[in-house]
């Protein structure tokens, strides 16, 4: 806390003098609860969700000049977010993967890519906020649209050096992007370690754990010859799979709910499973005055994704955790740790549907938090970010093509893959992908919004969040 | 003002309902003055300046952990771009140009791309803030890198149905971006109208207005034969063309500055005025195992633009104007808008090295209104961008490449265009640019920030800049 704290402060006090306001200024911090009642912190993040992303949701689910949930929290701040270059951690990179950024959030300590609480390069363990608040005495929580054991998740529950190393099986043959990191042999059992990030949950007490990723669960425990989620029974979890034991949720047992083998469906999807595409040259094309004419793809509508079934929805899943982790933590609070997932999946697959429908899980959970914090004195919700994406919102026709906003063909295109959605209010939205040409799309370097019930200092730097929940808990 | 205030002030009280924070909250506005010594508003816009633009500037001007002056502003909050559509402005489009985003900030009304401070498809002339405050008895001023006719500028101080209609000759040949509007006849002196842009300021009270442009005052004048730059001096402005003329300003007079026959020069440029390029194959590339590899272009640094000569700084014409302000306004205050525009038009170009440039001339320009604000109370300063932009950064290595952050031959590439900077840092940040394949990106329809040195909304739509300045010059 020392180390990042009196940075929050001077910046805001230094704001103060500089400007000098007329009249008085408070700080705009997420000051601490006066009182002794039980603390919650409720983190929310959005895998991927800049503004871009959050904007093309909106415009989808409420219109242009609509308003989701999340945008009705009072309190508005950027997040630079920081990456260290693994070999020299002196040194950034301008880019973030979900480790490195969900590892900054939970420790305060900016990291280098793929790495899950651990520091770039020395590879020490960093503790965790959950750690924290369950040193504390706190209950902690985490739920998730992906694998439970994916980056994001992963980062407040456990420490590797590489985000690859998810269940045993993959100890040895996880690369970071780059190469510079080849597997996990130090965290193997076998060498003394806590192996990998299935087992640290198997082997864990967090209260409730809730997402994708049952496969790899179902892999034989590295020491042993029992599976993790036998190993996580044994170690006091009641073990879940189908939706409806979430309404049978033992509170004298930790939780561990596993509603998809890898990571969970996704609400919607577009028309017949369609997602971006290039602008082609058809035969017209060809045959047209232009010699550089190309049809756009044909706009379509997000439709329900037929895959999605009975898969619990994730306010559904924050609204079990929520009541189990006030069950469990009584007068000591609580923390809990929500992402939806698939907005970052869904833009790598170049599927704004998919990225809609996670944003509309993401905007419930944020009123499932905030019914929670009506209800429930002294609860931070902080609603943010953990790097920003590919897609693009452009216009239907290029400011070029000058023949009109309605017309598919045109001379003047995109030379990435875009999708035309036909938004509810009956325009035509188009989304660009284009970061690179491969099966999937890259991450982006934006920074990324936050949202609170309470004051906060107008611009933080992403290792800064771990403080001000680290603070709320701690008063 | 009725239209929008009660919303603003419902949103905000029914967030602090919602969320039941458990102490007092302060209603984050943009509070009135409470005495009656002068007030000022100084609206600070970065044409084009989403979140992104302003992190690749920021990781090269500061590096990757460092602050501008804008971060340091105290509130911040996030704006949704509303624009209409001509046809049917009952229906959003979901990207805006800055002809209408500069109407909504100006006049408090959402509008059609391509209008100047008129209404969608009824073409009424809407009363823009600095008219109001040239009305209350204030002084009003507009500073841009752009033409003084540009779409920014010219929406404060001027009214037409087409932004094209810059000079006397554009009258009757300027077109919208999607061909449904055509000339503005309507607004001919012969027609009864108040003429072209640059008529219109030539005609005015703007008090100082300062920029590029000069080309559309070297016209005859619609009717006479002076040429606009006369008619200006008959009107009583000080017209000035060449830099050291800002310091012999006369205070009795309105001011004119021309310092460039069009857009101002930026300040930086890539290597040997190098812009981004596509990925390319080369005889190695094609002679390598893989089929589709490319080398990525060479890694450059930013260089001053030997073009920049002894152009006038924005925060220089800035202070100019503070201070012309200032003595013009006495005990009634003023009014001024500042526009770095080539973040936008550098962007367009793909050359980052431009846009950051013109973030820097913003930069102190901040800076500059914070130091008159700490000598004069009651100022307000808004720090906002119209629309967002092409620009994004991606990792310098797709994740797909998996051969190292360095090595410059790789399997994935952006199909559109990249610039590989070498940052003060040391490090290379990748910048893609491919929202087409012409000779001039597309904006995109992300919302954008704004920040403030008094307490703002969370969110805010656009037009409601507008009412925030009104309320704050009225009280």
């Amino acid at each position: 806390m020392s180390r990042f704290l009196p940075n929050l402060i001077l910046t805001v006090l230094c704001s103060s003098l500089i400007t000098a306001p007329t009249f008085s200024q408070n700080l705009p911090e997420a000051n601490p609860p006066s009182d002794s009642s039980p603390r919650h912190v409720i983190l929310i993040i959005g895998d991927g969700m800049d503004d871009t992303q959050l904007t093309l949701a909106r415009n989808y689910l409420t219109g242009a000049h609509g308003r989701l949930v999340v945008d009705k929290l009072p309190y508005h701040s950027s997040v630079q977010v920081l990456t260290l270059d693994e070999q020299n951690p002196k040194l950034p990179l301008y880019v973030a993967d979900s480790a490195n950024s969900a590892t900054a959030i939970a420790t305060g300590h900016a990291t280098s890519r793929g790495r899950i609480a651990t520091s770039a390069k020395r590879d020490r363990d960093l503790t965790t906020i959950a750690e924290l608040a369950k040193k504390a005495g706190m209950a902690t929580g985490i739920v998730t649209t992906a694998s439970v054991t994916d980056a994001t998740p992963a980062a407040f529950i456990s420490h590797i050096n590489l985000r690859g190393c998810q269940n045993p099986e993959r100890m040895l043959t996880s690369t970071s992007l780059d190469k510079t990191i080849v597997g996990c042999q130090q965290d193997l059992k076998a060498n003394g370690g806590a192996g990998s990030i299935a087992e640290q949950i198997a082997d864990g007490d967090t209260d409730i754990v809730l997402g994708g990723g049952r496969k790899n669960f179902d892999k034989t425990a590295e020491l042993g010859s029992t599976t993790l989620i036998e190993q996580a029974e044994a170690n006091g979890f009641q073990v879940m799979t189908q939706p409806d034991q979430l309404k049978k949720i033992n509170s004298e047992q930790k939780v561990l709910g596993l509603f998809d083998r890898r990571t969970m469906e996704v609400r919607l999807q577009g028309e017949e499973g369609r997602i971006a595409e290039a602008p082609k040259r058809k035969l017209k094309d060809w045959l047209s005055w232009s010699p550089n004419t190309a049809t756009l793809p044909a706009p379509m509508k997000c439709e329900p994704n037929p895959e999605y079934g009975n898969t619990p929805s994730l306010p559904k899943m924050t609204q079990v955790a929520l009541k189990h982790l006030q069950a469990r933590g009584g007068d000591q609070g609580f923390f809990l740790m929500v992402e939806s997932a698939s907005i970052d999946k869904q833009s790598h697959r170049r599927n704004p549907c998919g990225q809609i429908g996670e944003v509309e899980q993401l905007n419930e959970s944020v009123q499932a938090a905030l019914n929670f914090a009506k209800a429930n004195s002294n609860t931070l919700i902080l609603v943010t970010a953990d790097h920003g994406h590919a897609a693009q919102i452009i216009p239907n026709r290029s400011k070029h093509t000058g023949n009109g906003e309605y017309s598919a063909t045109v001379r003047t295109f995109t030379p990435g893959r875009m999708v035309r959605l036909i938004t509810p209010e009956g325009q035509i939205m188009a989304i660009n992908y284009a970061t690179n040409d491969d099966s999937s799309e890259d991450h982006t370097g934006t920074s990324v919004p936050l949202y609170s019930n309470l004051p906060l200092p107008a611009m933080v730097q992403q290792p800064e969040l771990f403080q001000i929940m680290k603070r709320y808990l701690e008063q």
